[in-house]
């Protein structure tokens, strides 16, 4: 699907809004006025729609019990969440395992609790495909080790971390584990639950689903307070009033993202991408773990060019992609991801195409089309500046 | 306005959302599917969509200029990230002074932070009509002052606290000034910023804007760190992909709840609620302050009458109220508002009508026609049983 004549290829930044997300929003923002911890009728509607979405929630994550599944405002508010949450539950405990490339909500989180709580945080290396270091994982853990947070799929890569295969070493150092599943939900088997990770963090928008809407699963049992303290919804783990029509939206978009099993589609277009760019740009480097990957990501390097130029002229041409994370846009800063994978000399020649259920090959071709000369064009410029 | 057959009356709690709101909200929704720090076309629709909001927000606070607004996901999120940013900006003071009658987003906050931190909390009680001690406020401030946080409107009563009058002392202690102004906002004149706080609490869906949009009005200069930490979002005072289609309707209902010079219309329903109900049940009392009062509120308690009770019949005949706080229903608790007031004698005999721009003079006849009747009926099985 373009949006309108826009060729959309940056679905880890967000998705489009399914049109039967949309609608079932917008039946809620009008049919469901009541705030849903209201006794009276229309807060009993409201309270229904909450306790359905939740459940298709649940069957995303494989979750067993509606309590496992905590509604937030989003992916980075479920990683805080997590983060404090856990270091509560382990107050002993002062030292943090993650990942060189995690997202800013984990980073920034955790660079601030070391700042003002003397945290410790080892932050694994990663190789130049992105894979973690498993021995510097198994050494980095002890009794000391609160919390493991590493995330499921790299959001500028694709590159998956084995979570199934870490979770053991983890509790058996008696530490909790989190996962930042944002990227993955809805595009990977199996569950996320059946990982064994005691939390995991949800966003609605990266599964066409609206933004504002995020869940945090925390397995049975593992002790958790909450961040947003106050009144006493969703069992005392997250005050304010829940935003009915966002959690509708992502009840069903959690829903077609299982009904829907589109991975397969997604992956051949990117793999048609990824085939064609490279036979028609000699030396373009496809970056990440060619196995370990998502399916619908191709972080893409073209040594030589500028990947701001390029970005620009594609959007020029109603084509949306991008150089990393969202939300580092605007700052000159190359992507910590690709630095921690030791690529510093091609990180400003690298784009990221990302692409969704929305996407079809007519939109490939139209990228096709164009992107061979933007890059050869970016190159020549390159040199002559 | 009914919501179908039903005569909300439970606007303190939600309100509808203003078809305006919601037809802004899906064209956003289905329009504008960026994600605002995206630096391609779709993205900065999505941001020039959210700073056109903040402009609306701000002019309903009064703020001067844009940095002063932070969108937030609801008046709980802002309460909860005001109460942890004031601290953190006066390191040595370890003392904040509030009421008793406070929201539960500001109260749990309070209460948890004594329990991790040990935070000194002086809660100052307020007289029968809710009114605050202003000698007790004065002499609960000093060097060890944090932070004043002191709501604009209780949403039990409706009660005012005099905010303008109250900065000054505040500021000359030292201390930072917050207010939960999120009953306050849209219906209060002069604006919030006026007020000289530092910080203000605001909640869309309080003034017929969308659930899960907040907002926290931080005055220039004032020092903050953010609650939800991460990418660079709100200038880095908020993390996480913004809800586009919230703030636009939050936009949307700030603009509106200007324009409408509503609140004469409010309080002339409201005030033929409370004359019609006083004269037909003799012993009715009518709760808060006469005079510094929100016009939407009417606090009743009808002694020897079960308010829950009376509730369930209401509700039987599409009448929606409620007894004290939406997020403290299901709890059997009585309302920590009415104890502070020293009412507990009738707390469990008070019923809350909080009215909008959306009720007629049809809704209050419908509710007219049967309250009488229903205070009797629950009278006399109050006493029988
Ligand atoms: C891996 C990852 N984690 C967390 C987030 C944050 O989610 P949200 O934008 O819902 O706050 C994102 C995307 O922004 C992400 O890609
Ligand atoms: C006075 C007051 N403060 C804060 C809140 C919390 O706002 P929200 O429901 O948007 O979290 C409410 C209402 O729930 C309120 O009445």
């Amino acid at each position: 699907m373009a949006t309108g004549a826009i060729v959309y290829l940056d679905a880890n930044a967000t998705t489009p809004v399914d049109p039967r997300v949309a609608e079932a929003m917008l039946a809620a923002l009008t049919g469901l006025p009541g705030n849903p911890s209201s006794a009276h009728a229309a807060g009993r509607a409201a309270r229904q729609a909450v306790e359905a979405a939740r459940r298709n929630v649940m069957a995303l994550v494989g979750a067993e019990r509606p309590d496992e599944i905590v509604f937030t405002s989003g992916g980075s508010e479920s990683n805080v969440a997590a983060i404090h949450a856990a270091l509560a539950a382990r107050p002993g405990r002062r030292e943090v395992v993650t990942s060189s490339v995690e997202h800013a909500s984990v980073r920034a989180t955790l660079d601030r609790l070391v700042a003002t709580d003397g945290l410790i945080v080892h932050r694994l290396p990663v190789d130049a495909s992105g894979r973690l270091d498993l021995d510097a994982y198994r050494a980095a853990l002890g009794p000391g080790t609160a919390l493991v947070t590493l995330m499921s799929a790299n959001n500028e890569t694709g590159t998956l971390f084995p979570i199934a295969d870490l979770v053991p070493a983890a509790h058996a150092a008696g530490a909790l584990f989190h996962t930042d599943a944002v990227q993955a939900a809805g595009r990977l088997d199996p569950s996320i639950a059946a990982t064994g990770v005691d939390m995991a963090s949800l966003s609605a928008h990266k599964l066409h689903g609206p933004k504002g809407a995020g869940a945090l699963y925390i397995r049975r049992g593992t002790p958790f307070r909450s961040l947003i303290t106050g009144g006493g919804q969703e069992r005392g783990r997250r005050a304010g009033t829940e935003n009915v029509p966002a959690i509708v939206g992502f009840g069903v978009a959690a829903r077609l993202a299982r009904a829907d099993d589109q991975m397969a589609g997604i992956a051949r277009l990117r793999d048609r991408l990824e085939t064609s760019i490279t036979a028609a740009l000699p030396g373009t480097r496809i970056l990440g773990d060619r196995e370990a990957r998502l399916a619908n990501t191709a972080c893409l390097a073209f040594p030589g060019a500028d990947a701001e130029m390029m970005l620009h002229r594609l959007d020029q041409l109603g084509i949306a992609a991008s150089s990393g994370s969202a939300c580092a846009v605007g700052t000159a800063a190359p992507s910590h991801v690709l630095l921690a994978m030791g690529l510093e000399h091609i990180a400003g020649s690298t784009i990221r195409f990302s692409l969704s259920r929305c996407n079809t090959d007519a939109d490939i071709d139209r990228l096709l089309a164009v992107l061979p000369g933007i890059a050869r064009e970016a190159r020549i410029l390159e040199i002559v500046a």
